[in-house]
């Protein structure tokens, strides 16, 4: 934001949305810095008052010219809104932090993990948004699933290399919206009173129960949501070729996700010394001590910024393996804040 | 049983348990044999009375001479009873069905599903209870999560060979016994009435949560749950090399296990073979419609007797790589039913 001067005029379209309400948040509880807030929400949120630094502030709806002197525009809506208003925002001069699927995989589109990669922006905040392209104006952040995984990859990839990862995700509801945390507490009620339980934002009735479909099949038998953990892990740790498996699973929590990662490296290791890593790894906490029960929960994990890792163990079922829990708080790192980090970094300069 | 006139005086241990109550359900619904059942408790459920065909039968407690008469006995209490009582039972004449873990890894004492490898058993059952040592009369069945995953594999394991196991699971409460589901429910009202939850069957809270540890940790980093299903496994397929690493974690769902399985087969597969070869193997059903959203669900295993298989697909990321979801009824095919099929090859003969 190099060619502006702060505070800026900021946009949030899903403002009433799961991500979208802790992303105010965390841009109040970090001190974005923000002379007027627009947020944005669907024609049924219309008006609706989202709170913001203790003011009231009524949402509007998207219509042509809407982003006019908005300097940063985040989007946590759907993939179709992205599509259609992501690029009205950057051609109206702003900045775009988009958490939709729409834009990551675009070649000349950066994915980013501030942590993991943010140096791929470097050049354009150096530039300044008025001396780039509408399209470079657009910034993307990763799925929720994705984040955690990478940002606990990373050091293990920078130091003994990755040959294989096979992950199992253990999802939580928040990763579907409000409506679907809302659903989780209803069926689980009508589940403990004897009830049959509605079933309406999931395949199947999730209360009690793990269902491993989330998002929607391909021929391969494989879901969005694991094409998306294997397609964009390789594009945030510049491994075309990463050799990745995921099967992703929903479970009935309300909010963290959790994930089961094992690792083939290419490199052997000591155990201490990927300890080690990952306690330097920036927005990781290393949650490892099984003689006191430590490691990592979803429980604990919500509400805060990190990515927690623990059970780090030898794999000897490989050469060079590696197990891992890693959990974060799919709201947060998973969406709201790493879109807020970037944001910062935006905003603080090259 | 070829030297004994059927029907047979049966004793259950552990009867009032979350395994014991459904093994006698699964007793009487197989019409097993049976003249005279004896239930036995812990004191604090001694005289408890125990449903069996219509009748209540009140529970006794363990003392020496107690298995006197007794055909077959079903152990399905903690290791340190079966440890104590599983020998005293044998030497009184009886056939043991032990479920815990105490024999289950003891080179002359058979780990049986009878799917999978029940030919161990005929030898002895040829040979008769009366003509064996009394250590050979003790039959032993595998952990809850090592069967449904042993099933699974078994018809992969003849036709394409198993390199290599990678295994993560999301085990319900009721593996924990009935107070474990007790504290599932209570927390689950706990935390949706906005109180703290009680916390005493688990090391955390498990309403809405997910825990990576499941029975006690080793040095090495894994917990006793993940050794077995490794030695089990190797035991059951005949494998003593079998590469495999598990992760086991326990979900807030009431019955059944599910199990994300990824698989490194020998030789190269055709998918559609491999369909096949799992719709052959008895005691299995494969459930994988991604297109009507039909894939292994907890909650409709449970009550159920087969061990479920879907979200069937190639992994591509390592070479004849292979993913399964499977589940199962985990207090029946996973521990109670297993142990009635184990009895029903001892009545029937070789």
């Amino acid at each position: 934001m190099s060619n502006k001067v702060i505070p800026l005029k900021v946009a949030v379209v899903g403002a009433t949305g799961a991500v979208g309400r802790e992303l105010l948040a965390i841009l109040a509880s970090r001190k974005f810095p923000i002379s007027e807030l627009v947020p944005f929400a669907s024609a049924r949120s219309e008006n609706k008052l989202v709170q913001f630094n203790g003011k009231n502030i009524p949402c509007q709806v998207l219509k042509p010219g809407c982003f006019s002197g908005v300097d940063i525009a985040f989007f946590d809506a759907s993939d179709a809104v992205s599509k259609e208003w992501a690029p009205e925002a950057a051609k109206s001069g702003s900045w775009v932090v988009d958490n939709s699927a729409t834009f990551r995989l675009e070649d000349k589109v950066p994915l980013v993990i501030p942590e993991v990669n943010g140096d791929v922006l470097k050049d354009r905040i150096k530039k300044g948004p008025t001396h780039l392209g509408w399209e470079e104006r657009i910034i993307t952040g990763p799925n929720c699933s994705t984040v955690q995984m990478v940002v606990a990859l990373k050091p293990i990839c920078q130091k003994w290399g990755l040959k294989r990862v096979v992950v199992s995700t253990y999802q939580s509801t928040s990763g579907a919206g409000s409506v679907a945390m809302d659903e989780l507490r209803e069926q689980t009620r009508e589940v403990l009173a004897g009830k049959k339980p509605q079933i309406k934002a999931f395949p199947h009735q999730i209360a009690f129960n793990a269902i491993p479909h989330i998002g929607k099949f391909s021929a391969d038998g494989y879901t969005s949501e694991e094409h998306k953990m294997v397609a964009e892990s390789r594009k945030l740790l510049g491994l075309p070729q990463l050799r990745m498996s995921a099967t992703a699973v929903r479970i009935p929590s309300f909010s963290s996700h959790a994930e089961s990662i094992n690792v083939e490296c290419e490199k052997s290791f000591d155990l201490n010394e990927v300890r080690d890593a990952l306690k330097t790894q920036p927005g990781l906490l290393l949650e490892d001590n099984t003689s006191e029960n430590l490691y990592p929960l979803g429980i604990r994990a919500t509400g805060q910024d990190l990515v927690y890792v623990g059970r780090v163990r030898k794999d000897i079922s490989v050469d060079n393996g590696l197990n891992l829990w890693v959990v974060s708080d799919n709201l947060r790192k998973g969406a709201a804040l790493n879109a807020v980090q970037i944001g910062e970094m935006l905003v603080s300069g090259p």
